[in-house]
């Protein structure tokens, strides 16, 4: 028995035009057995480096056979490459703008092709929206089975994903707030030499230390922790909005120290 | 032929995190067969009360094998328990808050358990994300057919939905502002005395009488009628936002008059 | 072997409610192994027009299978009519507003009824939630294979969409903002005498002639192109917000000019 075809759709489209339903109806007119999952549609328009964040948070919960497409593409109607990836743990599909990055830290790259083969795009391909004419159809075909290297030819030079200005020595920034306005730094807990003698200074806070959970602070105190599956550090308020309450925005630097007990 | 098994999912963690996402993978992972329904993620942050009228409206709707799993949970890493309830009318999994206990006034609760057993958690197990690590893989075990009894021991003692403070004699409360501004109020149409004689003040405004519908008055007027699924009272304006117009909120006091026509 | 039936759901009722929640549990009841599609609940509350458009850019991509539930109804509780619609490209069930009309200008419309027969709502139909009650149980039962002529008696005399006014002579309207701050005119490309030579001017800027893509200009100019699904004139900013740049609205007045180049 082959496993039921499993297709993801991310984007930076909102949901409110139809772009992503038009995208839903090429995927079950080409994989009518496929389950469709919406990871998100709010990305901030054209973010990549968001995007790469919640895919990495997101796809290692997922069978290794899930087809994922992504389509936050400032490059549209520019020659930026489409492309499939084959991982150990996933097919993805999307532009090569750096989006995929963060997810081949932690999977195996197997395969990647370029979506050059016509035969598998819609019959007409617009100049602006290969999320419904380039992308999706290619992601259906390889949830039908189709082979990866149909849809084009091998590739090798990946474009990385473009780096956030350094924040300075003994500095690190926001790179994502999320819903419950917590701040996730971009920094990891091996980065961070004792734990128990850190700080975190921003927005004229200082947060000392790295708890466990929100549970160990009252309701409405900043809280420093190990992010659950990235192992970045968070900063949030237990049951409050830190970003709110900090005043900070996305790209924020925050300020590392370490003290000494005495 | 056994159900096409159903979970839900409904929750406070909004969309454009990837956390909902990361609960679909594991859903699937675990009971790849599902379908899956995205009940609702804007539930206001931490918001019990708001969650369980929300499932309220709607569980009535689902077919009784429907698993629904519920995430609106303030108190994760802190000792609050979690829990699975099978009812005639569905099972239900989530933080043991209290936000079952609307569904348990129009529904036969047949065994609760806690959820204790680790074979039946994610394999590692975070201290902030239990939907993913906790709530969604029991969810898709139920979904598969296996026995509440398995995930942990049953439990009789569920903590209630925390009651909002009194209003004041002769007043009630609005308990739910929806998306087109319209008020619920905490009172069901059963307490009031007298509909062609009952009136309802709020944000300086007073709406004599209970209509059947929206269409009885022109547009643009203020309205009160029975809602249609669970019978409380709610106050509109015909196509129109009623909390804007009366700058009304979450919480405020509604107060009801009864007059006599003379 | 039969299709899998495909049930896609369009609102104006937002998402934080449970409505759209309490319709998806009426078509897993009635039509458990439906796949469902939710197009978007965030139309503007009772904004036919905006509907229609989003309906019409993506049902040509459906299966010709697929039932389209289409739920924006200022007219609930009042006298007007409920219907389903099977064209040759979809099946269409939602109230009798015009919501349908920009479908039938691509489509072959072959059979309309008035959902009449009560053996097919609910059991109990409310006033307030006919989505719920008659809309979404036509959508599933036709979706299980009833013919639509179980459902009411045959009607030929739709209501049409009610037209924006007239904008002026050599103007064109915003007939649509897109969550990017596109804005799409409700003039098409055969309109356009001559794409070369055009201009159009709004929100006190002029852009002149049309472009294939936005890569044609840099990132943050205005650029005018023909849009890819429905030929109508789009205005947009690369990598921007053109309605935010240019502070317009649905319904604002745009010019158009024909200049000679010398």
């Amino acid at each position: 028995m082959t496993n039921q075809p499993i297709i993801t759709i991310l984007t930076d489209f909102g949901r409110r035009d139809g772009y992503v339903g038009a995208m839903q109806g090429v995927a079950l007119s080409i994989c009518p057995s496929a389950t469709l999952v919406d990871l998100t549609h709010d990305i901030p328009p054209q973010d990549i480096q968001s995007a790469a964040f919640v895919l990495y948070q997101l796809f290692r919960y997922y069978p290794p056979h899930t087809v994922h497409c992504v389509v936050v593409d400032p490059g549209v109607g520019t020659p930026r490459r489409e492309i499939a990836l084959r991982t150990d743990r996933g097919v993805f599909v999307g532009p090569d703008n750096g989006v995929f990055s963060l997810v081949l830290r932690d999977s195996e790259l197997l395969e990647v092709v370029n979506l050059t083969n016509r035969a598998y795009h819609l019959p007409r391909v617009s100049k602006t929206f290969h999320g419904r004419d380039i992308f999706m159809p290619a992601a259906a075909h390889i949830a039908n089975g189709l082979p990866l290297g149909m849809l084009g030819p091998t590739i090798t030079d990946l474009v990385p994903l473009a780096p956030a200005p350094p924040p300075g020595e003994g500095n690190c920034r926001i790179m994502h707030i999320d819903h419950f306005g917590n701040l996730i730094l971009d920094i990891t807990a091996a980065a961070i030499a004792d734990p128990a003698q850190v700080s975190f200074t921003v927005g004229g806070q200082t947060i000392q230390s790295l708890a466990a959970t929100f549970g160990e602070v009252a309701v409405g105190e900043l809280v420093a922790y190990i992010g659950s599956t990235h192992q970045h550090i968070e900063i949030a308020i237990r049951n409050g909005n830190a970003a709110q309450r900090l005043g900070v925005k996305l790209g924020d630097v925050v300020k590392i120290d370490y003290f000494s007990e005495v």
